[in-house]
Parts: structure tokens; C-alpha cells; sequence
């Protein structure tokens, strides 16, 4: 066993960007497992928008992150120590363990990763919340059918990109809004999408209309702001509106809000919010499907991985926000 | 046949409230029917907050009124020539007539009013347009079930008021926002709501948590702006948000939307905008289910009528805005 766990804490609640100096870092002794218990050895963290929710106060769907706790964070790892006797040493698994070196876990919502599936990066992605974020919402909220434009905002990014690639199996037709010439390429290049729009550049609004002159049935927004209003400005008699997430407004001190919500009551449309943990009894089938696609090559993974320590968490966090990963972003530990 | 019809046309496209310099008034000869056209008195107008939408050159459900044109409203009248095979001389009919004391139809969008189910008033109010909004809006999009707690702004409003009714009606508990003392009593003496909340007074969103511990399952919003958003900061898991109008914003050249809105994620809830006029082939289905409840006193139907002639049409307009209307605003025309 090794000796020390180091880790990341919440140290301030961050106005605007989190900063470095929003976290703490500190060192433990690696806890022995108690019974029923059993230790993993993380060796990639997810780093999500919702990780900025979690760090505020303000109530949401699970409580903030406590001052001084170990930052929430999503990550795979191995065991390396087990007193549980559903989980055995050398066993890969993957669940909420924080962004630290070694978690503690008895088991409870924890998932044994397939690594005969595929690399652990893409069990994180295309395979893992990732993935099953974008089927739930796309499918069960979005309710494509064959024929329908759908359009998605952060589309190169973790979950959008897996959306518009969903969409285009079920036989849509599908928009992509990216930020800057070399996103859009890859969203349609290697995403596939039909197209792709470039938010930077002027005039969405009109491009997006001409894009799409029979208006949006399926928008699956995970950007919030100016970009929502566009599309809801282009949406189709009785349109399905998902929100997924908001990564414009989550380091705003004032949220902004949807001023063309009436085009809901215009086109008979809505607007629906989703969270993946309602699903869980359906991940299996989830999975099997994803998986089905990712092998027959049908569905790609992209991940942008950063290799580092989790003294690293910070400013790779910042990469979210400032755009600069396509796919998944995905820390990953050196030795971990 | 009366020589002179008197009417209201759209002068000019409103900024703010409509003035009365934004309308003309203008006569023109009664004209004959001619093959398959009849001719109606209208004696009692429908004044309405979607008016005001309909003189804005957005775009919207159905087309801006053309400047020049009569005032688009919705009216009831009496059959006075008739070269129609469906329609004869006497009956009373409702349809959009237009801001006018007589109106040709070729049918098209009119129904017949039973004048043997309740005064025209009410057949205008509970039984007409108004009470097949509040049916449609609150059973088929809000959905609510035995024992939620449904809330319903513009609670002492023509169709906030028949919506909180049927709500109670499915056994719902039901809360009404309007504004005012005198309102806020209506709300519960007269139309029967569990309580109601006046929004006038400070701290409307604490007094609603209060009021509503458990969370907001069903809100029938009828007038946007900070009411949606103070609702929004309390709804339940899994609520329903029904559109059905925004008359808080009608008169803004900027439209607020709900700064909440994220809310929708945190509660997996869905906001959905209605029209009525997708339901038109159930309406006989709605119309014998509310006459159903009216005749059996469940159901209470209030109307303010002013009397007087097409010219009153700008100053009783603005009623609605003011607050000034208690259930439905309606305009009865001096011997139509």
C-alpha cells in the first residue's frame, strides 16, 4: 500500500472563474479499507461543467460541495485493497471518488468498468456518464424522430458531441454550434454532423434560420445564453428543448434567462430539463447500445486528456471554460 | 339591415401600452351577404391580453393585425341575413368578428352559442374561449394529479380563474397569485382556491415556500416576469410549467426571460407552451364537461362587462393591464 493520498479541497466558493487559490492541497495517509469497504487507486478524473455548480451555494440537484471537503469529481481507478465482497483487487471501477490520488469506497454507486470494451478514457466518455447523459436526454427527453433537424450546442464538446452523433444513427438531421473554425471542422469531419455553426461569428441567428428553414424540432442545449435564444428564435411547431446544461452561465453572477421563452407558446414547444441519475436502472441497456455503435464504428470518442498530478485539477478545470477541449477533457494521473 | 357599421382599426403599431392614437375609427356601410356569407350584430367583444401581442409586428402563432385593418377580437353576436345554408337569422354565434358592430362571416372558425346553457357573458367567459384554454392547458399539458399543488398567476383572471377551479375540481391543491387584497379574496371566496398569494407585497417567493413546503407540481402561468422566475425557485420534482401567456411582458420592448430557468434541470421539470386552437376538434368534449360543472355550481364564472360602443374599445383594453378586470373582460356593445 502506498502511504500518502494527495487531494484537492474546496478551500473558497469562487466568484466567477474558480481560481487556484479557490482550493486547498493536502496530504493524508491512505486509509485501510474497513470491512465492506475496499480502496481505489484513481488514475483518470472527469472534469465537467456541473463541477462549477457544485462549488457554489446556491441549491441544486445534490448538495454543494462542503469548504474545506474533497473536491466532488467523477474517475476510474483500480482497487488495490478490498474488504468488500463484491469488489476484488485489480478490478476496474469507476464512481464519484473525488479528485484525489485514493478513495475510499463501500461500493455505492460504483460501476465495474469493461476495459475489454475499450481504452479507459472512452469507459469515461463516449461509454460512460458522458454517454449516457447525451442517450437519456437525446432520446427519452429529445424524442427524435427519423427526418427531424436537431440541433446541438457544444457540440464538439463531451456530451454534445455524442448527442449529435446519436442523432444522426436515428436517422436526423443534425446541426452542430461549436466555437472557432477548427471545432466546427471537426464536428462535421469527424462527428459527422450535417453541419456545423460557428457561434463566434456573427449573426447566428439568421445562419441557424438558413440553416434550418423548416425550424429546429430537437434542440439539445448545453450552453444556456445568447446561443438558447437563437435557436428558440428557430424552433419548429411543437419542438422538444433539452436542457442539458448552461456552461455560459455558470460562472455568471446573474443567470440570464431565456428572453424568447414565448416562442414555447408561438410553436407549442417545450423545454426539459434532465439529470442522468434518473436513468439508472436503464444504464445496462444504455451501455449495450453505445457499445454496440462505438464497436461497429459508428459512434467515435474524442478525449482530450491531460496528464499531471491532482495538483493539476485547477487550471485544467479552466480548459472547460475557456473551450479548449474537444470531447471529453479527462485527467489523467501520472502513476495513478 | 342598420346602414352604418362603426369599427376600430390599427392605426399604428403600439410601443408600451396601446394609446388611443394608435387606433382609427372609421364607418363604412353594413354590407349584404353575399353566397354563402351571413351577416352578425356583435354584441359582446372578448378583450384579451393575446391582443395586444397581435398588434406587435413580431412574429408570432398567427399574423400581426395589417395597419389599417379592423382590430382582430373575438366576438358574439346575433345572425342578421343570412345567405349561408348553415347559418340562419337569430342565432347567435361567436367568432372573430373583429372590434366592429357588424361583421360578414362565410363561417369559417365560428361556432354556434347555445344561449340556453347560460347568459352570453358566460358562454364568452367559462363556456367560450376562455374556459376551453383553461381546460386544455391545465389537463393536457400540466397533467395535474389527486393531492398536487398546482399554482395559477393571474388567479382572478379570466382564465387563471377557471384554471384554479378545474384544478380544485381533479383535487388538487390550489394556489392563486394576483394582485391585491380585494383580488386575492376573490381568489378564495369566490373562485374557491385553498389560498392566494397577492404580489403586490414583498417577498412573494418565501411566502409561496411557505405555502407550498412540499414544492410547486403544476404552474399555469398567465403573465411571465418575476412571478415566473419567484415560481420557478420553488417548484417540485418533476413539475409542469404551462405557458399559456406572459401579461406582465406584453407591453415591454424588452422581454425578460426566466433567470430560473435552470431550476428546470434541478427538477427534471419541463416548460411547455398551449395554444387552444390545436384542440378545436375536442372542444365539444371540453364545452359539455365545463357546462357539466357550471350547471352543477362547481364552477363559477365571473365577467366584467363594460358597456358601452367600439369606440370604448382602446380605454377598455388597457382594463386588463391595469389589473382593472376580475374575471373575464368582455365589451358589450350598446344595442348589438
Amino acid at each position: 500500500m502506498p502511504q500518502t493520498n494527495r487531494q484537492v479541497r474546496l478551500a473558497a466558493r469562487p466568484s466567477g472563474l474558480p481560481r487556484r487559490a479557490d482550493f486547498e492541497f493536502t496530504s493524508e495517509a491512505v486509509p485501510a479499507p474497513g470491512p465492506g469497504e475496499f480502496v481505489v487507486t484513481v488514475s483518470h478524473l472527469s472534469i465537467d461543467p456541473a463541477m462549477r455548480g457544485w462549488m457554489s451555494p446556491r441549491p441544486s440537484y445534490i448538495p454543494p460541495v462542503k469548504l474545506g471537503a474533497v473536491m466532488r469529481a467523477g474517475g476510474i481507478g483500480r482497487i488495490i485493497a478490498s474488504e468488500h465482497p463484491g469488489f476484488a483487487v485489480g478490478e476496474h471501477v469507476s464512481g464519484t471518488f473525488g479528485v484525489q490520488e485514493f478513495a475510499v469506497s463501500d461500493g455505492r454507486g460504483v460501476m465495474k468498468v469493461d476495459t475489454s470494451l475499450a481504452d479507459l478514457p472512452v469507459c469515461m466518455g463516449v461509454l460512460g456518464m458522458t454517454g449516457l447523459t447525451a442517450y437519456f436526454a437525446l432520446l427519452d427527453v429529445g424524442k427524435p424522430k427519423e427526418g427531424d433537424t436537431v440541433v446541438v450546442s457544444g457540440a464538439a464538446g463531451a456530451v454534445g458531441s455524442v448527442a449529435g452523433q446519436i442523432a444522426k444513427i436515428k436517422g436526423c438531421r443534425v446541426i452542430g454550434i461549436a466555437g472557432g473554425p477548427g471545432k466546427c471542422r471537426v464536428v462535421t469531419e469527424e462527428f459527422g454532423f450535417d453541419a456545423a455553426l460557428d457561434y463566434r461569428l456573427p449573426d447566428l441567428r439568421r445562419r441557424l434560420r438558413e440553416l434550418a428553414p423548416d425550424g429546429v424540432d430537437v434542440y439539445f442545449d448545453n450552453v444556456g445564453g445568447e446561443i438558447l435564444d437563437d435557436v428558440l428564435a428557430c424552433i419548429a411547431r411543437g419542438a422538444r428543448i433539452i436542457i442539458c446544461g448552461a456552461i455560459s452561465q455558470y460562472n455568471e453572477n446573474e443567470m440570464r434567462g431565456p428572453a424568447n421563452y414565448l416562442m414555447l407558446l408561438v410553436q407549442r414547444a417545450s423545454m426539459t430539463g434532465m439529470l442522468v441519475f434518473d436513468y439508472a436502472d436503464r444504464y445496462p441497456e444504455a451501455i449495450a447500445a453505445l457499445g454496440g455503435w462505438y464497436r461497429a464504428g459508428r459512434l467515435v470518442s474524442r478525449e482530450t486528456v491531460v496528464t499531471g498530478s491532482v495538483e493539476d485539477f485547477p487550471e485544467t478545470l479552466l480548459k472547460l471554460f475557456e473551450g479548449a477541449n474537444t470531447g471529453k477533457l479527462i485527467l489523467a494521473l501520472d502513476g495513478g
